[in-house]
């Protein structure tokens, strides 16, 4: 594929042409721990949605909206594990059923219920499909079981970001931008130069590789922890499992001996959840092998996630949601760069996700 | 009528399509107290609009918009009864008319004009006529000879609410959202329950007639003051006119004599009128005869109005509003309830005189 | 040319129609202070800007977008004269070329580069051009040597305003609305009755000339300056040079020579740069030839540009501007005085001038 051609494509993508959303999908709805008996109101791909867990602990994901008047449920009240709504009282089951018209001659219509959504429990999160539910598919979520393994520490955080979630995507699978937009947040040196990579697509997943030889890993990856003295492998890989969600593997062991597992293990996962077309929740975790009582390693993680992830990574990604469908009218010709290949890739993926769902 | 005939009928006034303005009709502009000899700009259908009263006390409205370069007149002054155009001191007397051109050649150009609305102050209230001059018909304007009569004591409120205004005209046509919307504001027992319900429709007027037999009335419509050990009948009625003034009236009588005026009586009065397509000005009155002199019970009710109108149905109001042209995108389903037949008729009526002044 | 015409063709400018941008033409981007080596952005006609100065000093305007990820440059650094983008490193020279590619092979596409823009600094003020950059004609700027000049003293601001910048021009082209709207802040007589007014045209220029024969000038103007006891020839003349570079001159000498130059004189200068359809950046500079150590007329003329400019000026024109496109629902019918002929043809001669542009 020439240049030109990967050139005017990448420019079809961002200029003016929505990015896709994929409905038939796994997303994290919330942390686990967001959610209680309490509602819990959140927009997920441009759906008002609340969240709430019955008496016995089960979480549920209901449209947050009455089919009487339109009030958001979340604005009514919890009657045992039911909704009720807070206009005129109408009560929902878990399941979305109308249980109760307390109006008039209190008959149920038929048709009053409220769309309920497949809604998982793992790893910590609160896992929610929002397609059709005949395809919800439990093994296409990600494996985070380091989140719950004693031999791991995850520091967890999460913000909202004003841009398309692609942005977000496309960020992730290019981690040269850290060199730059993190260079002090990230305590990158300069002399850190990329030895191999590669790329490799399987499904709906798709892997990107980098290896730095005889490297420095970055300051604040493995921080005070990090071997010394000793000439280090160094591995910066990340694994993309559509449609939006991440998982980092930085990694080190003696030269020679690239991703034997022996060595400092630092993992980032990255769970991105459209809100609307141009804003999106950001769900991270960044998990480490080692030092798992150090509250100073605990508090450096935060930081880099304040730092990198809120500050950083929101502020660029929110001024580029702000130019796109712009770029033809101020006559911005689009360059890739041969680190382009897997975010180009992932797109075409996303589009034929789409067209299959339309 | 089936229901699914009422049920498409209602998604279809809610879905997408802007419920109607109607112009040939009087709304409440401003209270009289509200408007001096100091200009008020405020809009209402659409329109900005500047109201003020002559040195003898006369009220005016006209458009706020001077013909020449757009200038808001209310950003003038006043010179004797006349305005002043604060840009290039065009002036126009309180009929609208160029009076003074005091540029270059002084010549008043034949267009140059106000638009001027008829406005008619009753009840304490400045009616303006929004439509064509020709059909402002005074028979129109509700009754309110209560706001005046020393036998009656009414608190007067108002707000701005960010909603279409029907979403407020249904809200007070179906009194039952009251006992969950307002069960706390309006202090309203669990063992209220409807006896009888009629709806009279006469013109452009509709009654929805709802009776309590041996009922206690809810704890804020006459406080301490309700009668005890007695069995009542409770009333609470609506009488709507076309197309947003309401008035509410809640009495009580012996069981057995409904309605005879007997009792304690609390007349609401709302009149709702709108400002653009989705946010409106709501001026309301709550008028009782008894406890004239009570100030207990006047801050009873200012509570009532800051709680049940002001923060309880805004609330709601504002967030369907937000919700309306995307529940089909959404796969909403509305249901309508047998409560909902007022709202129903009006939202009809209204749709004829909206297609009357196309 | 009738009445009807006139107001049919001011109607159309201003009815829905948007007033259109000039892109084949100077406009200040900035005042020369305002831009050093730090990178200054800025959106002049709805195109993001960077501009900066190289270490030799000399001014630089590019694209505020980096045509890899679509960051704004400006959120990267400067690299020597190079900005640097903050997300993946790319680096461009101060003519717009990529000149580094710190990412995968390094190449460098060739089609990487920042748009360009022509940039001249003259009398203090940076000028670009942001059309076509072969018709850049230095000799279209405005003479604004007086900046420069010892006998003469300048008070220079600026500030943002939310309207269309025709607004703003048409305000200048017809002074006659200082005598209301800046009657306070500009101590305007009411005796100061006009004696001649001329209007010529001559390529891209137009000069409004308006003389005051026997008149007291405006108490602003001159200030405790103005010759006492002469009668006097009061001129106050605008000269437009298209599309928004405006210049006034107010002056002032024994009656009967009108013009001759040998009284004081004030000179106003407005530069006007559209930023967006409904936007502006405002510059303004107030230059005279008397009293030039005297602090109290500096502070003058600075209250005059923060009171008449800033609060009246902008008051009124961004009312407008939210009334745009508003008249034909309004049943506005606007009209035109015998004071607008400058404003018409200026409007006309921008039509001409848009109309080539497509």
């Amino acid at each position: 594929m020439g240049d030109i051609g990967a050139n005017l494509e990448t420019a079809r993508l961002l200029e003016g042409y929505e990015r896709p959303l994929i409905r038939n999908a796994w997303y994290c709805a919330a942390w686990s721990h967001e959610v209680t008996q309490e509602m819990f109101p959140r927009r997920i791909l441009n759906m008002p949605i609340v969240l709430y867990r019955t008496e016995a602990g089960k979480a549920v994901a209901l449209l947050d909206i009455c089919p009487h008047k339109l009030a958001p449920m979340s604005q009514g009240k919890k009657v045992g594990d039911n909704l009720q709504c807070g206009y005129h009282g109408l009560e929902f089951d878990c399941s979305g059923a109308c249980v109760r018209n307390p109006q008039g001659d209190g008959r149920i219509p038929q048709e009053a219920k409220l769309r309920s959504f497949p809604l998982l429990e793992r790893y910590g999160v609160l896992w929610i499909w929002t397609g059709d539910p005949a395809r919800a598919d439990e093994s296409k979520i990600i494996d985070l079981r380091h989140f719950e393994d004693p031999a791991w520490r995850t520091i967890k955080g999460g913000h909202h970001v004003d841009c398309n979630y692609m942005l977000l995507v496309e960020n992730l699978l290019d981690l040269g931008h850290a060199l730059f937009l993190h260079k002090t947040s990230g305590g990158i040196s300069d002399d850190l130069v990329l030895s191999e990579t590669s790329i490799e697509q399987e499904g709906d997943m798709l892997r990107d590789l980098r290896l730095y030889r005889d490297a420095r890993p970055p300051a604040t990856i493995f921080g005070k922890y990090a071997p010394k003295g000793v000439r280090l492998d160094y591995n910066a890989d990340m694994l993309w499992v559509a449609p939006s969600m991440l998982m980092s593997h930085n990694g080190c062991s003696e030269t020679g001996r690239a991703r034997d597992g022996s060595g400092l293990s630092l993992r980032g996962t990255h769970l991105l959840t459209p809100e609307t077309q141009h804003t999106m929740h950001y769900f991270y975790g960044t998990s480490r092998n080692y030092a798992l009582d150090d509250p100073e390693i605990d508090e450096a993680y935060r930081r880099f996630q304040r730092d990198a992830l809120k500050a950083e990574d929101s502020r660029v990604s929110e001024a580029i949601d702000g130019l796109l469908g712009q770029t033809m009218a101020l006559g911005v010709r689009m360059v890739t760069l041969s680190t382009d290949v897997s975010g180009r890739r992932v797109n075409r993926m996303l589009d034929r996700m789409a067209e299959a769902e339309r």
